[in-house]
Parts: structure tokens; sequence; C-alpha cells
């Protein structure tokens, strides 16, 4: 802890257990080695009370199975995004708590926690192979403390499969509208209630799709205020900002 | 007329008017002197029945007053496009009927034709701004003998609107979906009913929408069937392809 | 029926067989839950008459047997595209009537429609390799209830090909034209009669054809009027438009 | 008010006032003439609560002045967006309460509301000439009865300005990331801080930056979670979404 | 032959074997079924003199047999480009003369033509892994009757090597430039003799290469006049073009 | 003279006028002082027998006189592209054959030099907005030496028209072929004859056009043979191509 | 100064003149406000020894004037780049040294520093219209301390041009090469001397060149070891960077 | 040895062994095939001093092989790049000092020359995925004779990362940053310290990253001063450029 390392520094000052040039020199690095961040390395983690998250795609299961046993030292819950069926049997024999989700391909270890607040995210998707990346999402969300509704294959092509679930859109404190081809869903719920909506573009789709930029341009280029985009296929992302949106500064 | 000429070539052999020697040489260059092809000039002026086209972007008002006075000796209706004011005040003491749509910046010179059929053209659009274009698109159907009716203002970010007038839609025959920002409107009319859909992207938006194109690629990915995309804010072209749609094969 | 349930409604009220408050909540919800749309479920499925279509790609063969069984429990017949010989094979047994179009990857279960016009649809290929794009649009257009005729292999890099068969144009009164490389197709053929050409850009090219993206922008800038464009490889979109324009609203 | 008119519908059926068939056309166009949206009109206005919005650029003096003075009748306070000086002067002898703010070229019209929550909205620019951006987002979001901090000039390439403000950023609830050039200022906040970061790309920059395009992808790739991004130079969105993240539900 | 065809007819008048109406039904199909087209065939063939074609890729080894059967009745040589190991060896056992350049991927069916001209076609490439691409275009231009010198790995970056050639530069009548990565040497060749240049960018390269793309730009940028460009690694259209204007006129 | 110069070199060393360290001094610059090459500044200027070249655009009227004083001196014939009328009033005073072609935006001063071969160039255009750029080439081959024809507005929305001047086509040794829009008119002209065609792209057009990388991408994407491409509007570039081609190495 | 700081702190702490809750808030603020950072403001200026720098461009007169006044107290030498003729006069009368470099449109103010060492720059230009580009590059590396020489006009389409001068190359400690158009210019530099080469795109040429986007894409994709881009017409930066490569550690 | 060449022509002018045609032929072609160039082939070796380079991708075991056993007989070092085990085991045998650095994928034959400065090269990369290309820029630069620190998984996202090393950064005499996704990394560094900064965009990260094109961008538009920009992935380059930078002209 930071001020227990100041003040005993301040105490060794006192007590005359360091000169003034031992006390420089321990001074002088303290703006950098010492840091009261929020987050010891926020990279691939999130600060207390938010689960570690670890990218599984790229890594090793080997590499997967060793950070995460670092981290479960200090940490009720960790999530491995981008997981798979075979990491998950590989690290099941190691862990007490381990659960995974395949459709959003994410593995939890560890307790999810109480919802920490009743405001609730609703996760949608335009067609049902956006799916994936809208469980990546929902199961992120939840697994940092929010509830979470679903509502899935509301595309912009039968608008009237939206207008049947308004409530479930008036109900929601956030939204989350992952979407892939033409990516008009975002705009579509933006204009039916006024809460923050997070775009998540898909690379689903053909054509000039463009692996995802065809959807993420109209999402940008959302005329309905309210909306933000994430990157492509980035159901993590959206999951995460919904959650602390949807927590408040409460939560932190 | 063609089947005149070669009955005509076809009388000089009979009658030794001609050697065979001519009579090649006159046959043949008949493939493509002869040609009895559907328009004489296709690519500013379009077939029988329908009124010349003159693209006036790019040439100086006397050499439209010039080609206007040439197609106006055997054509019923011409259409003047892209045009301004200063145009219209120049053309005005040389044709006897002229109007002006400042609106869709057409000029009309003769008679607009009593529609062919009882079916409708419907024009939509996503905002006001997109409204020249959509009366370009409304003005060339009408010259060309269809009727129109026009739903302005009825874009994504507000469903209500469009489905407040459903009738309208399921009235029609043929939907023009003019739209810029995110371009969604015309798969929200296709998802509606099933007519077809000709989806017209405008460069109207700021930002990311890259002077139409954002709207083009969300168009061209379209999820609901039914839809094909004409060039941005090219609203001659769709109300073109609307009318010949309309009066069906029966009119040409 | 919606109109039914309403009545019944005013008939309660007019009974007193329920309150105020009832009649009210009874009422509230109507505008989503009783809309009469054209259709239940536009996306993956077509209004009655036309087939209802299942997209192949990115299912499993027992998902496409469910949704196939599910729908043909009260559809006459049911497409499958961007099918395979394998999952064909997997759903012969399940299904009386079945057959397979290879070319154009389509799977049909049932009976297809006669023709409900004499009109005609056209399509064209520029190359031979356009061929399976071409034929998913034909066979849509067939399953749905159009006459088609093809014509392949007839690009700008040989005009005289198309102009041998200009009679087949002539009496077609939809035209779908597909082609790769530099795309230039439908601009030839809208450029000969005045009948709607639907442009089909192909991803077949190398260098710098961008899977398509070259072909689809010259289609999209084509000069002549008469043409509107669907997305790169998607035959499905364009057989099903053409159906839809050749059918008129009578077949609706 | 929508409640009322079913109920003075139901009252007029049990009082027999209309009969069953006026009854069942009055109920016929309920979903849509009724239809208790969020918005009557979500395009340019926001909702009961939020300052009606006009977005003036493309429209005349007159245009502006005609729609406030509608919007002015039943709403406290109007915000016209992308104004200028002169529109401001044309406005002014029309309205008592009218304010505008030059550097984010917002006019008001009444009274902006008290803050509805303790909470605050950061607003952070990279350079100086992000400013108008960041000022249309910051006065948005204070119309819409936010308090919000500025913190101006703090980007990338000189990073101990950021670093000393770090209270600053701890404090906020939500902050907005204006940012032209390389745009990477959104990731810098959202690594110091795990509140979210609504990311705005400006246009400015020369050369390769392609009028935003660049600092948007950047922002779009953001490795830190809790970003997400608007159209460039979209200041208004941004404080919008700011603002009814900030409020929470509790403001609708 | 056509002026036979039509010589028949007019005698056939003459002689009255026929009526006017079979004369007027015989000539007015002759347009598009006698034409007397430079070649038959243009897209994948090439008129007398020169050999006929085939594109192998995408087509099965069968497919490329039977095509070549059929064209080798009667044409003296016939090229099979984009070939490889296993489709020389399948078609060995059918064709006497037959032999494969594996560099060049492309097999030569019959007896390559005597050179037509003494001036010289020269072909360069800018590295090594150029190579394949300037062997499709070497061995393309002997096939059609040109004498090829090549001289390959004299990029820009090591500018004294093409230098120490200078000679072979100057006795050059046209040259291929062939090149990936920055792709400058087009520009390089045309700054040093005034001969025509044709550019051809390869998709070698990493990175930013954009799989041609950044070489295709430099090459259309090229500041040299004499440079034209052909597609990314099209070295059978460079070869042919190289070929046409290296024989002149004469040749055909 | 370079070979005089190293002549007296070598007499200078026999003449022992010079010590072996003069000598080696002399010598070890030869290769970069003394280089016989084609042209002493290729960049604007083109070797002896054509024109001297000055690119207008950008240069100051005095900027363009000085250079054309200089160049006048020792050359026959110099060329001035991207002209206007104000710079042709402003150099007329100063040189007695000057003569401007408005059009094409090009300048001459002195005389167009007497056709160097009986080939003729054919500039093609395929509509009426093309024209410009392709005076740009036409005046630039026949400024160095060329016969030119000229067939404009034979586009491919109307192609009977440039069949019907196929006769032409065939006559010409080299075609330039100048078209916006789609960009088809190359390859229609490659597949009519089999001669070299220069293909040049305008930025005529809108929409999805994209200042001509529409129209480039078609014509790098051309399926005829016997196409390769300049630079968009770089008239200039394609008629000093077509030139070197037509005139063969006998010119040089 | 920093050490002073903490050392008073210690020593306030050793002498109790605060209380350990005193020191804690003392220390803990240390971090952000007391960092010993290189530059205080590094985004618009430069560390000790160099000149600070203002960039004109959308700054009022008034701005830079005030800016510059502030920045002079001290420093020795201001440089105000994006400058123009109405600035310098406007700057004139209120500093004592003050000169205008217009080709460079770079404004100094104060004395240009003797260099630092004895290597030099060499900047170079692909043509006479990269030139702007270049002097801003020149003079920025002189204002910095660097000794520069200047070759322009040694594109790519003369190389015997830039070879006349191969010593001067070989003198240079660092090369920035500017070029348009192709860019081919850092490569050729980059082959000839291994020393590091700083491309510089410029936004010169035409058609396909797309502002530079053409250029920068040659130079990024460079296939000689040694060079390094930065942004378009970005002659600032690249002589900044030329400077402190030049000058090494030793300047700082 | 040029020199010598040029003086043994001398002499044997002197010693009249040789006429003065014969002597003007030899001097004649000195030129071109006697230059003294700084390399003899620069575009995969570099010159004396430096190690010989071979890109072993596209290349087979073979090739490298005799490559390298042909290089090694005049150098002291030889570099692979690109390579792996396969390779590495291939190579064991023929050669007797061959180490592997597998993290980098380079093989390094002979010794590596100890450092020619005190100053050394610094790489950084944004996140662990970038190592490979660090390692490329990192060994390649020891390879050439520089002392190089390396500093990994710093990136923006975790600004306390880099700030807790800004000694090392002081330190450094040439930075190589290295980094995929938003690529701020290189802004960062050179906003701390007044060296030259290296940027090397990699092709990590998903989505809108489109294989390192985003990083590039971001990296071109760098607003922090001292930054040029390599190809994506291009770690060779960047380590060459970094060591000739370091080791200054002395080690030329």
């Amino acid at each position: 802890m930071n001020e227990e390392k100041i003040l005993s520094i301040i105490e060794q000052i006192r007590k005359k257990e360091i000169t003034d040039e031992e006390a420089l020199a321990l001074l002088k690095i303290l703006p950098y080695e010492n840091i009261d961040f929020a987050c010891i390395d926020h990279h691939r983690s999130i600060r207390t009370g938010y689960p570690e998250v670890i990218y599984s795609e790229g890594k090793t299961n080997s590499q997967v199975k060793e950070i995460a046993e670092r981290l479960s030292s200090n940490n009720k819950v960790i999530m491995a995004t981008r997981a798979n069926d075979e990491l998950f049997n590989f690290l099941k024999p190691y862990f007490d708590k381990i659960t995974y989700n395949s459709l959003g391909r994410i593995i939890i270890i560890g307790d999810i926690p109480n919802p920490v607040t009743e405001e609730r995210v609703l996760v949608l998707t335009g067609g049902t192979t956006d799916i994936p990346v809208a469980e990546e999402a929902a199961i992120t969300a939840e697994a940092m403390g929010s509830s979470v509704d679903r509502l899935y294959d509301v595309g912009i092509a039968g608008v009237h499969r939206i207008l049947s679930k308004i409530d479930l859109l008036r109900s929601a404190n956030v939204i989350v509208a992952v979407a892939g081809m033409e990516g008009a869903l975002p705009a579509l719920a933006a204009g039916l209630v006024a809460r923050p909506v997070i775009a998540v573009p898909t690379s689903i789709g053909y054509g000039a799709n463009f692996k995802g930029l065809s959807a993420l341009l109209t999402m940008i280029n959302s005329c309905a205020p309210g909306v933000a985009t994430v990157n492509i296929d980035n159901g993590f992302g959206a999951g995460y900002l919904a959650a602390i949106i949807n927590q408040g500064k409460r939560s932190l």
C-alpha cells in the first residue's frame, strides 16, 4: 500500500534512520514506482471489484493457466475471453470454480458477483449470427456485477419484432446493440428510448460488408443521438462499458 | 425506317439498278448504320414515349437551349436536370410550355404525360435535407408518366413516423428511398412491404459519412431482400428506374 | 385477426365484462402486439405466395433441417441458399420433394410454383466464372414464380456476342446482369433496352478487383439510366428483386 | 395524453356515443397515431426534461426562428447547434431569454436547468484547436442538466499535463475526450480511470489525417476498455450521451 | 465468309429464288449474326496469328484439356496461363508438342512462331520475387512472335545495377517493368529511354503494400511520361500488349 | 560532346600535358558529369525530335515565358500544357509562331512537325465532358509527329455509336480511350480490335465516382487484353505514349 | 527545482514543522506536480537549446503575436511555421530581430544558433513544386543548429541529376527526401548512401495521387533500408527529426 | 578497385599499349561498370562493416544456404531475417558459428560485432504481442554494432508503466517504438524525451485495425515532433535505421 510506504519513509526520516540523501533518493522515484493508480496493470486487468480479464487469443493454454493462477490469488473472479472448448478442458483440473460459456467464448474462474444495482443492461442483436459477440458482451457485464436482459434477432428488416418488446427497451438503463450487415439496429434503438446505446459492429455479412467496416460506418453515422461505437466484434469492450455505465460511480 | 431501306435495296437488286459490288457495299455497312436500336442516342435521351433528358450541370445556358430546341422538334416533353433559376430564366423566352421545379432542380419543356398505369411510385426521405434528391426522382417519374406519392422525413431515428403511414407504403408499387447519414431507410421500407425498393444514398451528413459513401455501403449491405442501389445523389436514375418498373412492359 | 380482436374488446366494453382499467390495459398493448404486418418474420422468410428462404451459410446441417421442418408445415415451397452437396445429402431423407441445383447452390423443398405472369426475367453473365451467382439469381426468381431466360458469357470484351442475342434482351421484362472484373455488362445492357437492369457485382477477378469492390463501383457509376445494384455475389437478392418487379403488384 | 384519449374512447363506447364501426376505426389507427413514444419527433428534438435541439447548419435564419418559436411554446429550453453570430443577431429580437456561446456555436433559448445530479461530466481536449467541438459537447451536457468540468490541451505529446490533473479525472462520472491528429487521448484517459470515456475524433490535423478518419480509427481501436466513439466533430452527440449517462435513469 | 454469304443472298434475289419477305428476313439478322469482327471470341482467345489463350485458374484439368483440344484443331499454338505441374502432367499424354515453363506458369501447346520483327521486348524486374510475373509476360510475348530480353533484380534500391545495363534498355523497342514494394522501377526506366514502358505492379511486399495497391498507385502516378499500367500480377496482359506494340500493324 | 571530351583527355595523357593524378581526377567524375543520357532534363522535356514540354499548372506566367524562351533557342517546337487564355495572351507578344488550343488547354510555340509515319492514332471519348482530356492527348500526339483521328461521345451506354465507326477503329495503329463515370470504353475498344489501347480515366462523374478512382479501377481490371492505364485526367501522358508507340523506334 | 522542494519537505519533517498527515499530503501530489520533465510544454515548443515553435495555421495574427511575446522572454529563438506575408508584416513592428523565409513559410524571431556539429543535413526534392515543404524542413533544421545543404529537382525521372551530385549525398549525415507524385526519391537516396533518410510525401501531383496518399504509401513500402516517413507535407517534422539525429545526444 | 583500374588505363595510354579507339571504348563504359558505389548490391545486403542480410520469407532452405555460403566468404557476420526453426536446423550443419533468436525470427551466422559507440538504442513495445517485431529490430541493431535496451508492454493504456522507467528513456540515443492496436506509443515516447523515435506499426489487433493500417495512420499523424514511421511489422527496417542513427557517420 502506497500511503503506508510513504508514511514509513516519513517515520524513517523522523527517526533519523535514513540520511537526507537516502530520503531524497527514495522520494525521487516515488512518482513512478508508487503511484496510487486505480489499477496496477490496467491493460488486461480491471480495478478492484471488477474481474481480472485474460484475452486468450494468441496465448497458449499454459500461458493462460499461468496468468490465471497468478491472478486468482488475490481476485475473486477471473474472466478468459475468446476461449474455446480445448482451453476450458485444459484449465478445468486446475481450478475449483470454473465454468465455460461456449456461445460467448468466455471462461469464468470464481464467483460471479451479485448485481450491485437494480438497473439492467439490455443486449440486442440484429440477427442470430451476431449472438456470439452479444454473449461476450452480456457475460462480461454479468461478471462485472450487472443484471442483463437479452433480446436477439430483432434487426431492422422486421421492425415489428423490436416494437413488440418495447417494454424491455424502456426498462433498460443501458443498451448494447450488436449488428452486422447494414448495422442500423443501434439507431433504431436510440430512436425508441433515450438511454445510452453502445453499438457493436460485427464482421457478419458478405460482399461489400468488408469485414464489418460497412456496419461500423453506419453506426458512427447514426443520426439518433445517444449512440457510441466500439470496435468490430468487440463484445468484451461493449459489455465492460455497459457495466461501468450501469453501475455508476457508486460501484467503484 | 430500316425495313424500308432494306426493301429498297432488294428492289434495286431485282431491278438491276445496282451491281453486285454496289449491293455488297450497301449491305456491308448495314449492321452499323441502320441498326433498329431502341434509341438513337441513349446516353442522354430516352426512347420514344419517355421525355428526352438533358443533364445541365457543366453545360452553358446556350448549349442547353440549343440541345433543347433540337430535341423539341420531335419530342412532346423534354427534361433538363440539375438546372437552376438562372438557366430557367434564360430558357423561358424561347419555349412556350416551360416550368421549373426548383426543389428538384428540373426544368420541364412541354406537357407531362398522363399516367400510363394506376400503380403508384412512393418516394421516401430520411430527413428534410434529402428532399432535393427526392424531388429529382419524383419529378422524373412523373415526367415519364407515373403517379407519385411523397413521404418525407421518416428516417430510422423516429420509426413511429413511417409506421403511422404504413397504408401509403402498402399501396405503392415501387418505392424510392432517399437517405443520407446512416442510410437505413431502404432496409426499413423493404422490411415493411414486399415491393421493389430503389435506394438512393445522399451526400448529406458530416464526419465519417464521406460524402455519401457510408450511406451507399449501408444500402448495398441491406439485409432485407428487395433493395437495389443507385449512385449517390442520383435522383434522376432512381426516378427513371422507378418509372420503367412501375409502368411495366406495356408502356414501351 | 386484428379487427376481430378489437371488435371483441369493444363488445366486452359495451357488455361491461371488463372494467375501464382492464380495457385500457388491453388497448395500450395493441400497437405492438397486433399490428397487421404484411409479414410475421420478414428477415429470412418472404410473405405468402413466395417461398420461405433459409440462408444456409454459417448454419449447421441440423439447424437447417430444424428450420426447414418448422417452415414446411405451412409453406408450399422452401429454399435453402448457399447450400452444398453435404447439406443436400443430409436433408434428403427428411423431405419428400427435395431437389438441389449445385451450380446455384440452392436446395428446393416442395413444388416450384407455376409462373404468375407471361413476362420473363433474363439473367446475363460477363464470363463463365460468374455463373454460380447467376444461377442463384435465376433459381430464386423461378422458385418465386417467374420464367427465366439465361444468357451467359456475353461480357464487354466481345460485344458481338450480346448483340447477336438482342432479341432475347428485347423480350425481357427485367434483366439481371452479373459480372466481375471491370463490371461493365449492366451498363451495356441498359444501353440496349429500356427495361430495369439489376446489377450484381461478383468477387471474380484478381489484382485490383479487390474482391468485387471495383465491379461494384463501376456498376454504381453506370451512366446508362435504368441500372441499380445489389451486394457483391448477392444472386439471391437480385433474383428476389427481379421476381417482385416481374410479377408486379398482382402477385401479392 | 394517450391514456386519456383511450379512456375517452372507452367512455364513448360505454355511453354508446359511437357505433362499433366508429370505435373500430378510432382504435385501428391508435397504434401509429397515439403511440406513447418517448419522443414525438426524436430526430431533432429530445424528450421531456431535455431541451429541444435544432441543427442549424443548412437551415435559413427564418427556418430556425420558425422552428424555435413553435418549440418554445411547450419547452423550457431550446438549443440551436452549429449556429453563428449572424443567426444569433437575427434571433435575438424574437426571444426573451437567449444567449450565444460562440466557441461551441450553440444558441440557448430559455433557462438552462439546474443540475439533476451531483455527478460531473469532464470534457478533455488534446489541443486548443479541438476546443470548439469540446464546447459543443460541454454546453449540450449543461443544457441537459449536467455539471461539466473542462480540461483542455492535455494531449498525449505532453503526458505530464493530464497527469497533473488526475484528481479531476478521478472525480468525473463520465469523460468526453476530444482529439484530432493521432487521437490517442481517449485511450490515455481510459487507462487512468475506470469511468466511461466518450471519444470524439476531430477533423483537426493535416496530411494523412484524412479529415478525422485517422483519429476515428485510432479511437475505435483503443486497447483500453471503457471507450466508445461518436462521429467526427460530433460534439453534440457526445455531450448528449454524456448527459444521459451522467444523470442515470432517475432523470427521465 | 461474310461477303460470300451476302453475295449469295444478292444472287438469290436476282435469281428470284427468294421472295422480298424472305430476303428481308435474311438481311435483318445480318447485323448480329454475320458481323465480320476481328475476333470470334475475343474474351479468352486472340485473333488469327496470335496463339489462343486459356486462363487455367479456376478451371478443372479436364475443362482445360477439353478447351485445348477444341482450339488445337485450327490453331498452331495454344497457351494455358496460370498453370501448374499437375495440370501439365495431366495434359502431356494428350498433346504432341507440349512444353511447360514453370517459372512463368505457362503451358505451350504447338510451335512458338518465329519472330515477326527484329525489334525486341525487354522485361525488367525490381526483385527476384517478381520473376514469376515477369516470366508470364516474357513467354506470352515470345509465344506471340516477339524476341524478348530479360533483365531481373534491377530495382531502385541499387540504381547502379540498371545503369550498368543501359545498352540493353536502349536497344529495346518496348519495355515491361515488373515491380512490387514501392514500384518505382517503371518511372526509372522511362526516365532513361524514350520507349513505351508497360508497368506491372506485383502483390509482392508486406505491410502497407496492400497486395499490390501501393505499387499500382506508384506506377499510375509516374512522373516520367511513357508509362502505362496493367492490373496487379497481370503478366499475361503486359506481355500481350508488349507484343502487339512491338510487332506493329504489319503483324495483323 | 562526350566522346570528344574523353578523346581530348586521352590526348592530354599521351602528350603528358597532365599528370596521372590529374587524369585520374578528370576520369573519376566522368560517370556523372558526362553521361551520354538520351535527355539532359527528362522530367519536363522530351528528347531530340520531340517537342519540349512545360507543365504550366502551378507556374506563374513569367516563369512559363522564361522557360519557353530558354528552350526555344534550340528546339523547333515547345508545348505548354494545362494552359489558359490568360497565359496565351501573356505569351503572344514574345513569340512569333504561337497558337493555343483552348479545348486541350495546350499552347504550341513553333512548327508542328510533319507526321513521321503513315500510321494513325485514334482518340476516343465516352462522353462530351471527356473532350478536354482527349484533346490534350490528341494535340500532344500531333505535336510529336503523329496523325490523329478523333471519335468522341461513343460510350458504352449507346454501343451502336462506336460500332457504326468500326472502320475508323480498324484503321488505327494505337487507340487512346478517354472515359469517366464507369470507364468501360477501353475494354469495349480492346474487344473490337487487337491494337494497343491506352486508357485514360477522367474525373468526370459524380457520387461514387470518387474523382476518377472508380473509372481508374474499371480500366485496370479490364478483361480485354491490350489495355494499359495512365493517371486520371492525364491526357498528356496518354498522347505522349501513343506517339512513341505509333512512330516506333525509327523516329528516335 | 524538484530536488530542493523534496529536500525542504524532508527538512520540515525532521524539524517537525509538519505533521505526518501534512507530509503525506505533500508527498502524495509529488508525482504529478513536480515531475522533472524535459519539457514543460512539449506540444508546441521544444526543450532548451532548441527554438520554441508556433504552428501559425488556424491562429489569428494577434494570437501568434501574443504567444511569441510570451515565449521570447526566455527563449533565444522562436519559429512561427506555416506563416505568410500578412502575418510577417503584422509581427514586424513588435520584434527586433525578425526575418521571414517566404519559400518555407517560416518566421524566425531572434538569432539562429551557430551549428553545434560539423555534420550536415542534406535536403532533396523530386521536383520544383516540392520546394516549399523542403524549405520548411531546411530552415527548421538550421534554426535548431544544423548546417543544411539543398539539392532540388533531382527526382527519379531523370536519375542522372542525383548521380551527378553523389558527393553531396556522401558527405551528408542525415538526408531529408521530399517528393510527391510517385515518391520514389527516398528509396533512390537510401540505395546510394547508408545514412538515415527521412521521407516526406507531398500533396503535389494530380489524379490518383490522392493528396499525397500515393506518395506516402510508396515511401512506407520502400525496399531500401534506412528510410522512415513523416506525415504528408510535414516539412517541420522532418527538419526537427533531422536536426536531433544530426546533433546527436551531445546537443541536449 | 576503381582507382587502380583507371590508373592502369592511364598507364596503358601513356605506354601506347592501347590505341585511342581502345581507350575510348574502355572509358565509355566506365560510368556504369566501375562506379565506386557504397554498396555493390544494396537491395538485400548492407555495406562493409554491417552484416549482410538475407530476407528468408519466400526462399527455400537451400536457396538461403547457398546465398549464406556465398556471402560468408567475405563477410564477418550474416543475418537471415524472417527465419524459423526448420530453417535453422537445416543450416546448422553447414556453418560453424550460427545462432537462432526464435522470438525475433533471426539467424546470425558469424560474430556479432562489439558496439561501436557507447550510445544505446531503446526498443519499446505497447503489448506483449508486439515482441516478435521488436526483437527483430533489437537483434538487427545489435548485429550492426549497437547496444540495445528493451522495455516491453508499456502501452498507452497503462501510462504509469512507461513513466516508471523514464530514466531508461532519458538514457537512450534512439528509440524504436513498436505498437499495434491504436499505435499511440511513439507519440507518448516522443513527448517524454527529445530523441529520434522510429515508429513501427504492427498488424496486431482486430476489427477496424485493418492489419496495421490504423496503427500506421496514427503514427504518421503523430503530433509530437521527432517521430518517423517504417512499414507495418518491419522490425528489420527500424533496427537498421536505429543502428545507423546511433552509430553516426563515424561507423562507416
